[in-house]
């Protein structure tokens, strides 16, 4: 680990047991599903058959009859949305789609789109329900291909979409036309004609990337309870409660601050537990039953229902000079945004380019209907698919130019000042150090011996979210502190957070103990997600920590009976004048009698981080015959700025270079013509397992992020973005030939093998 | 209601409805028994049948080997507590008492002390289990009565107890011997006997009252889980979620920021649900286990088990010169502690002669342990026993002296300035005000006409608590408030608290969303308990409020770019210069996009409140054949500082006056010559129903508090205090005969006649 020039922290950069742990492998965490409430009602839910056709008629009244059933939900009790759109956590929304994917009005979109839902004494009875439940379809056309669906003749998912024209520079779309695209967005830099024109060698090509799950282990699960008066209460596993709240109310019509969010623990999320499916569906079914009612979500359901990430296919053409300068990009990326709108696109976009000084570029981006879930997003949403592309088009470039690939990415990487195609110029970032941190590393040093194998290299980037947190912070009289947040912990913030009050307070790790509560209990703050959390909650925990700082040092002034100025806190200890001076611990014991309790408070607001780059390193041995790659070494560095929990930035890195490795080699959903997923199931959808991955090496390197106290960088997104790419490097390297479809399996290996 | 001068409130005075009210009445509320945990044991405990008992043995091992059991419970699980005091919510608390009260060690001090619990698979495995546990016992002769207690030869109850001599005055009590005089009490002022010399009149006389309990609806209950990291989670129904949390972890050896403590809604509390019983037996369960374990009394173990109040003995002499003023009081106090110290003794001998001006007086007050349950604090603890005493012989006074009670009472009160015996100095009290309400009110104006009718008045006083609170406070976009704060709510305070702090932001009670939260999620809060939550907990409140003001200004400041100092809140709209001006729920709906969320934050560390005054008038009907005395009518007045719900305060004068009623003419624990207790159920021990008690009259009398910004003053003790002496002195006025037992039922007011 590189730590040149690190401060001298006491708490950041161990690695304390995190406070939720034993909770979790005890199995005392309570999650989703584990929600028991007195007079709770089961529910289940009934889902399309088919990927595309009206709704006629249905018909509830047999289910109705069914002995044990309370109430059936359907569309039609849920208020209208109208044509709004709203600023929810996750960006802005169309309520008209959200309200009609909750529960299909008038039409099913894509198979396993929720139809109807029962909510009755036992989840048997309520499953028996949903089948006497009849729906009379008129089947339609679906499409399932994004370039399909863009055609002019394909058939039309949604009648209200238009093309919006966005970015830099919108195109001059046609806004009267009834389509599946539902944005394009077209940004630019520079003239990308003279770019070319100074190209010596130009690549372009095209790339499919497949439809891609986050597979976390944890279906969803919502418990809600319409009371009397009105007032909502939701207990569900998600990455934002205060997201969740806000969707719940709109969908059900009421006022946010009558919707109460619990959340519980959750088990995965990597985007997908942000948009609400079960909770406005669990509290129609209250309503109307006047108990709470619980719907759990089984994985089916989760592959067909909820939102993966898109499908996408690219064209990419990049331009460079003979000595490995690049001089053009330029991008055409449609993504598959699933039954609605809302494909991350956007970061898509702003990813393609994002790692190097391109000093002339272009890219349009598509957000396109196919009949499948609505996409969601999933870690470092878009940027893996155009990372593979990019990566994929710079090793072929190293390879016709003849340039150490590690070389050319040195001599054209994003650094401090450059500006990406979108907009932003960068600050402090670390690429350059990741690239060398790869070509110092013992596995680059090590050369390939054997036959059919090759390595690779790729670079990934991810923006980094800022946004608002809060938190609270409480003195207990033993000197512990109680920090009180509102940030789901979906990857060991809770211990990250904890740290970052201990350090600023100069107590232990262990002596903060970490909270995170409900929607009623905490300010304001946006989703657990962009790698937002460490850094921004952290902020709100250090200011929290700040604000007990100054009331420990006045009520010491008080105590001494001096000046306030003369008081100062160092190191954890309240220092005055002459002998006085308090450890934490021994004024913690005092307060509560002279003065009374202390409670600190801190809020963030900001606008992004600088940015996080990594860059990865793939070593893989094909077999000729089968065509099955197998990963022999990896290792992933990366910017991480100030490792609070070295543990947990490596299980991150770890984490998303396995789920990248998923995306390169395994997952993707498959589709019948009809339009149903076939492989609906942790048995047939194939995410790696131990047997498929080698321990993944880990390289941190620290380059403080100068918009946070501690120089925190968010590290959970950059690590899922170059692992295809690597891999796809890598393949090319043992056997020459070029892979530009994910995911890489056996099968399309072997077709490229034949062509050869 | 008197409202002269009274400031233009907005939102305080007014009647919203409580925002727990739709929970409560829809029996969506969640009590201590209503917690479900996955994997939950359910226990039972086994209870003495003995009042006074060495434990020889126990046997558990046939209880442990019932299929279903799972852990057996006894005193010698838990850690040894050895000789410490320790400073809890509720006071200074010896732990050696508090360990051997919730298990019997080595002794059983009263019949239903727990000696040991057992956790089973179900509630009934468990209770059949606690049959099988084999004691051996050695029976000892009990005390059931507080002047025999005292006796030399008295059978001793605790070996370590030796008198302590506490007061303004202490005596010089025999520290060697051992005692059931636990404490000692002296307090004095003036010279008595001068007083006794300048009095034209001394009346002296003995009282007894009876042990009475609480009765609050809800049993205990509690539930805990000890997890594998040591951490212990504990749900219950308190008045003090930090007191549970502090005598749990001291009772389990833990340090307290191990414990978190989950309050569920309570069913009543009136004292008696401060100190622990279940917890550090449903933990100690828990940690054998390593599942949660679940303890719910019932209501003889409610009876037989918690803190009534004490039964006391009392003899107290008052001198008046014959135009009616006070030259002296004398007083002679014994309370029974129950089984182990702890009575409230203190706030006896403070209230004594705390409703007059009393120049020279002597207050002797003992707390005394006798074979029954360790009482507890119960409504103005100690000050309803020795207002029954002073009260009736202020009466006989004026009926002596033939002085109108009322302005015998208006001659001598306590008013700023007065000193009382046991040393403060009254601020700004209403005492004269509420006799003057009373005076003047219709039903004192009204006479009585019919045969063996009576009125009666008396005055009564609680000094009410400051101590420490905490509180939180949020702002949503939508324009409405989460108040986080810790008093777990016996009697309306999450209005008041609302209230409070919408009156403070200038918006509506319904704005504000009262939250109680877990000892995790709210800076330290005393119990609520001494009349003090609406106080102190309202100041907290309003502290959160006014950062959330200053912070809302330097937000606007920002806005419209102009200088803090510029900025002003008034009448909840944030105004700068010229036109610049927001309503809050404009400012509100910008805060997350311009600069964050907003979090405020309130401590209140008050060390006391002024103090408060009832004044009641009892009309009365005598049986004079049965005894059976009937309320004609009843009428409280009390000095309420600024009513902030006046309903909620109706309600504490009218639920106050019912159970003084009880006291006066109903409640008692009946004891056999062994010790048990005869009537320990509903049906035996009768509280007043609906058909005891006509409508209670409430004359609201509004003297602001100084020490409060909003002139709040406790309200909730003081009504209990005069109904004894009001309903004795009408029963005097009916039929001419003093009582000077309680309670004064039928078979004894027969009595009383006979002797006549």
């Amino acid at each position: 680990m590189a730590t040149a020039e690190k401060p001298q922290y006491k708490v950041i950069g161990t690695r304390p047991v995190r406070h939720d742990g034993v909770d979790k492998v005890t199995g005392r965490a309570r999650y989703g599903a584990d929600t028991q409430l007195t007079g709770m009602l089961f529910g289940a839910t009934l889902r399309s058959p088919y990927a595309h056709a009206n709704i006629k008629s249905i018909d509830t009244s047999k289910a109705e009859a069914l002995p044990g059933v309370r109430a059936v939900l359907t569309n039609a009790d849920l208020p209208e949305q109208g044509d709004r759109i709203v600023e929810l956590g996750e960006g802005a929304v169309n309520m008209r789609h959200l309200n009609a994917n909750v529960l299909a009005k008038e039409k099913v979109q894509y198979k396993g789109h929720a139809i109807a839902a029962v909510a009755a004494d036992t989840i048997h009875i309520a499953e028996e329900a949903c089948k006497l439940i009849e729906v009379d379809f008129e089947v339609l056309e679906p499409v399932l291909d994004v370039v399909k669906a863009m055609a002019d003749d394909a058939p039309i998912l949604n009648d209200d979409i238009r093309t919006e024209s966005l970015g830099s520079h919108p195109a001059s779309d046609d806004a009267s036309k009834n389509t599946n695209v539902a944005k394009h967005f077209v940004f630019e830099k520079g003239d990308i004609g003279k770019g070319f024109e100074e190209a010596d060698i130009v690549i372009e090509r095209e790339f499919d990337t497949a439809t891609v799950h986050q597979g976390y282990i944890e279906p969803h699960a919502s418990t809600a309870h319409w009371n009397a008066d009105g007032k909502i209460t939701v207990w569900t596993c998600t990455q934002g409660t205060f997201s969740v709240r806000h969707q719940t109310a709109e969908l059900c019509g009421v006022p946010i601050s009558d919707v109460k969010v619990i959340p519980t623990e959750i088990g995965g999320g990597f985007g997908g537990k942000i948009s609400v499916y079960l909770p406005p569906v669990a509290a129609g079914l209250s309503k109307k039953t006047g108990q709470p009612v619980k719907l759990v979500m089984d994985r089916a359901a989760v592959f067909e229902a909820t939102g993966p990430t898109p499908g996408s296919h690219m064209k990419v053409k990049i331009g460079a000079t003979k000595d490995g300068k690049i001089t053009a990009g330029e991008a055409w990326i449609a993504f598959e945004a699933g039954a609605y709108t809302g494909s991350p696109i956007a970061p898509g976009c702003m990813c393609v380019f994002s790692c190097y000084d391109v000093p002339h570029a272009k890219v349009d981006g598509f957000d396109v209907c196919v009949n499948k879930p609505r996409t969601n997003a999933y870690r470092a949403p878009g940027s893996t698919q155009v990372c593979f592309a990019t990566e994929t088009i710079v090793d072929e470039i190293c390879k016709e130019l003849d340039i150490e690939p590690a070389e050319f990415r040195l001599n054209n990487a994003a650094k401090e000042g450059v500006r990406r195609v979108d907009g932003p110029v960068y600050g402090k970032v670390g690429m350059i150090e990741t690239l060398q941190a790869i070509k110092d590393s013992d596995h680059y040093q090590t050369p390939l011996t054997g036959k059919f194998q090759g390595r690779g290299i790729a670079t990934g980037f991810w923006f980094n979210c800022g946004l608002k947190s809060a938190a609270t912070a409480t003195v207990n009289p033993d000197g512990t502190v109680s920090l009180v947040e509102g940030s789901t912990d979906i990857g060991g913030s809770r211990a990250g957070l904890a740290m970052q009050l201990a350090e600023c307070l100069g107590i232990t790790a262990e002596e903060v103990k970490p909270a995170v509560v409900d929607t009623d209990s905490v300010g304001y703050t946006d989703v657990t997600g962009g790698s937002r959390v460490t850094f921004a909650t952290g902020i709100a925990a250090i200011n929290a920590g700040k604000d007990i700082q100054q009331q420990m040092c006045a009520r010491a002034a008080m105590i001494w009976d001096c000046d306030e100025a003369d008081v100062r806190y160092e190191d954890g200890c309240i220092i005055g004048s002459g002998d006085n001076r308090f450890t934490f611990k021994e004024l913690a014991a005092k307060i509560n009698a002279t003065g009374g309790p202390i409670a600190g408070r801190g809020t963030a607001s900001e606008e992004t981080q600088t940015g996080a780059f990594g860059t990865h390193c793939a070593d893989v041995e094909v077999d000729a015959d089968t065509g099955k790659v197998q990963i022999l070494r990896y290792t992933a560095a990366q910017d991480v700025g100030t490792a609070i929990h070295p543990s947990y930035v490596e299980g991150q890195l770890q984490g998303g270079a396995v789920q990248g490795i998923g995306w390169a080699l395994n997952e993707e959903y498959w589709y019948g013509e009809e339009g149903s997923m076939r492989n609906a199931s942790f048995l047939d959808y194939r995410i790696p397992t131990i047997y498929d991955v080698p321990m993944i090496e880990t390289i941190l390197v620290e380059v403080p992020d100068p918009g946070h106290p501690y120089g925190v960088r968010g590290v959970g997104e950059v690590p899922i973005c170059p692992p295809p790419a690597a891999i796809a490097n890598a393949i090319y390297d043992a056997i020459g030939v070029r892979m530009r479809d994910l995911p890489m399996a056996p099968h399309k290996v072997c077709a490229e093998v034949l062509k050869k």
